[in-house]
């Protein structure tokens, strides 16, 4: 699975956490590796294994100045792509200087978002997301932790079925239909699925009958090895979630949110910047979410009795709290898996098939090799009732890759 | 070992812990086992695993409501008894309704405390303890927790022999003969043991020579599988104590002190809720002692040299020190057990001997049963020097089983 | 490696450190094993297991009273050599008494430092540092924990070449020639090395180019199993560091600087109270280092930029910091050791061939048997700059053990 994983760019920090060049490095854990990210004197970005290459030191008390970061247990200098500029401890003409090199992986800024190759060979062209295309003012990412496993965290996400449960209110309290306690999950909880496979991953189709004799369809979007799209509210922005392994028991999630036509609006980018909506509220500067394990996700059982389904407060916290109380990886063999699980079923399988095919038989994953199937969309519309959604215009336009979507590359 | 465990009842928690009818869960660590206890809307109370069998969501966070415990996943709801009531995201009719089932333990209360019934097959009778048959204002029962493994936390109550040192106070004061510090303990501080194997156990007779040339000597109780009784000063309520595994590392001590013949005073109620004498001192709303292990007990060296042996506040608190620091799970190949550790020997022998029965024999054990062997008393007495505890009428009569017991059953 | 350790006497705690006559006893974790260090009514030292040889409770919340200690669970009370004193839960000619005795390690005080013997057989004489023959008022011990092996904390003593880095200013504000930061490492930053071993160790000498053409060389000291020397600052006292492994992954620094010829000064030593200079700063009354992992060594990233290399204040705390950033114990497979790196492979290497003699020939290793081995100054001078360092008669004759040198036993 880590071969797999590594095929890919992997999301690591969104562009605000970047220190400004010359300024001190941050750290950073990513697939289980400890890094220090920083930017050099030309604004270059380096993404460097914590550790310096001579004697381990941490290169996160490092000087990061004049084109590179020095350790400063004796004075060793890296590059942004690992090259040893300086090994003052060594006889000037020493090939030793050459030889040694920081591990450094390739980084690229596009979308808000730093991604980094930690692959072997050259890096793949980045996936071509819709957002990666759009100028700074039309994108906002945030980004925090949870403390599962990265398939664990992204279930929920892709489990459609316990959104008129898990995000609901309690029964007294009438919503508005159009939002995502509205009619349309209160009056289906068993929805219909269908799994479209794609080569990037697949479309979850899951339909709910409504009081006039059609059907609801959202399609949900996975993309390999960790990316979730579910469809917004009408009017709202669009949004790309990433699930990034941090440990095997602890993930990073990057949520993109954005607008294909236009600048942000100050209100949603307060909201989101307030933690609401599609992000998650966390300590001030730090990634670690205000409603988290430790404290029970601040459940205000009163709440719970008489307004929201949870006592929690937050959509994303609520997501999280299903998540992580099953255990930060959870025993699979006491699960039973219903007819509502099968877009949680269908991602286990595409991604246990892609890292046997690239693990044992060494197949690069289509994904990795193909970045136009990223240039999709979450959807939604409501059908005539015995309608197969795959069968929809109205679906699948929006759902399918764009033909001559750009590629970065 | 475990399975022993099973074949018996396990107290849990104290009544007043038990959240009321469709009021919040709350959470429980039994025989390595994460539960939740709550009661339903009649009252009933259910004791079920933490996880959901779906997809393993905690049930903590559950809404207790309308008869059962509903999931806030997927709004899956289980009855006390662990049936699925409502499977919502499945289809009317699906089988998966009936056929999954939650982890759900027997449970029943009596005698002010829960009692949990985590084995296989049917529940045996509850152990007909003395306090099980009186009014509820009778019995005062509390609970905390131990940082150490059940048997060596028991071992600190069978072993008679350390009262006159850890619980005395230092020499220059003098002490009530009739207390715990007394006279007979100070007389005469290697006592005689006589261990008398029950069905159900042993008594373990300890006497202590007197300076008027008789022996005092105590009758304490072991019940498997970790059940103690010591008696208690003359005019004082009996006790049973209970030492029951949360973890390998870990146990719970429930203590019940009662009064057969009449209700509690307010006097001794107000000492045990304050922690005094026979229970222990907690944080006000949990189950942490506040002289504990990571604190040194608040050991005060000053009064350790002019006051009390130890220096620590509270015989139970001085009790549990010696437990816990000698570690989580006691390295028993650098023990050196002398003549005043026939109880603790007999408490090992007697457990393993159960074990290797049931475990490999299929023995279910006696004590569970035949619940009037736990119709007995802890008692002591002054009888004349070379008299045999067994054969003495006043220890005996009131140490032996009554016959005629009520059983609950 | 164990083995070999335990051949050497093993410097344990301060003289400081060590409770008065009767006072409670003090925990010590050393070569992974808990003890209790306490003197008894005669001001003997005891150093002895921290669990009672009965069962296991822990000594230190003994009695430390008339002649030994006394465990408070049952009263047995051992003597400083672990000889069992009373046993009064047995019969008073019980032989128990006499065969079961407590974990006691010889101890020695000395030179201002508890030293204690943990190996089989008869302690051997104690190393003849040359600050064991002086007065009291001639030496100042500190200690202090560190957060990594003890090899690894070492090697950063033993690495000379990191002076001229770890421990410079920035390069815009000039130096003195005779400080740390001053001329000679600034001049020369790949110094040239000559290990020239001994029976006890190995002398490290590294020279750097001056500016007149000339060589500095420093001669630093390895001694077996884990101390270090470096040369003071011309007129500054001497010193000695021991790196004593606590457990595998931490270990304990004692620090001790004397003056051969004189009584400390007020200033001096109000500096090193002050954990300045040779000495590290402490969380007041603990062995805790204020500049420490877990806050970062409270760096001070302006700091960093405009004076001082690392921005952590103090020496010892940059030391500390390269060693412990590596991880606990470093992964040696990833480091890429060059010619700056010749002392920390000559300790490796001794330190291996050692245990080995040790471990698989049973060779006791000669330092421990010929004390007067450590007898020895670390030196610097500055010579022509072909000459070699052992030819130089200023060097060696500073370097070399001192004959017929005291030894005290």
């Amino acid at each position: 699975m880590g071969k797999l994983m590594r095929s890919f760019w992997t999301p690591a920090v969104t562009e605000r956490e970047i220190p400004a060049a010359d300024e001190p490095p941050v750290r950073l854990t990513l697939l289980g590796e400890n890094l220090v990210v920083f930017r050099d004197t030309e604004g270059r970005i380096g993404v460097l294994d914590e550790h310096c290459p001579h004697r381990a030191a941490s290169l996160f008390f490092g000087r990061n100045e004049e084109g590179g970061i020095r350790c400063v247990y004796h004075g060793w200098k890296f590059s942004v792509e690992g090259e040893c500029l300086d090994m003052p401890t060594e006889a000037p003409g020493s090939p030793m200087r050459t030889r040694v090199r920081a591990v450094a992986y390739p980084a690229r800024l596009a979308g808000g978002v730093l991604w980094v190759y930690m692959g072997e060979g050259d890096a793949p062209p980045l996936p071509d997301f819709e957002f990666l295309g759009l100028p700074d003012d039309h994108i906002y990412a945030s980004r925090w932790e949870q403390d599962c496993n990265y398939a664990q965290a992204m279930e929920g996400e892709l489990d459609s079925a316990h959104v008129g449960f898990l995000h609901s209110l309690v029964d007294k309290i009438e919503g508005d239909a159009q939002t995502l306690t509205g009619q349309y999950f209160r009056d289906d909880k068993a929805p219909t699925w269908k799994i479209v496979p794609t080569p990037a991953g697949f479309m979850a189709c899951n339909g709910r009958r409504t009081a006039e004799g059609q059907r609801y369809w959202r399609l949900n979007q996975f993309l390999t090895p960790f990316y979730t799209m579910i469809p917004p509210h009408p009017d709202d922005a669009q949004l790309v979630r990433m699930w990034v392994p941090m440990t095997d028991e602890r993930c990073w999630v990057i949520c993109v949110t954005f607008r294909p036509d236009r600048p942000l609006g100050d209100k949603e980018l307060a909201a989101w910047r307030n933690g609401d909506v599609a992000h998650r509220k966390v300590v001030p500067g730090t990634t670690v979410p205000t409603e988290r394990k430790d404290n029970n996700y601040l459940i205000d059982r009163h709440a719970q009795k008489t307004q929201s389904f949870t006592g929690i407060a937050g959509v994303r916290a609520q997501d999280a709290m299903v998540c992580e109380s099953a255990g930060a990886i959870v025993d699979r063999t006491r699960e039973h898996l219903g007819s509502s699980d099968r877009a949680v079923v269908a991602m286990r399988r595409t991604l246990i098939e892609a890292a046997v095919a690239c693990g044992d038989r060494g197949v690069r994953p289509e994904g990795s090799l193909m970045p136009h199937l990223y240039r999709v969309r979450a959807t939604q519309t409501v059908l005539p009732e015995d309608t197969d959604p795959e069968d929809s215009d109205a679906l699948m336009a929006t759902a399918r890759p764009k033909e001559g979507a750009a590629t970065q590359d």
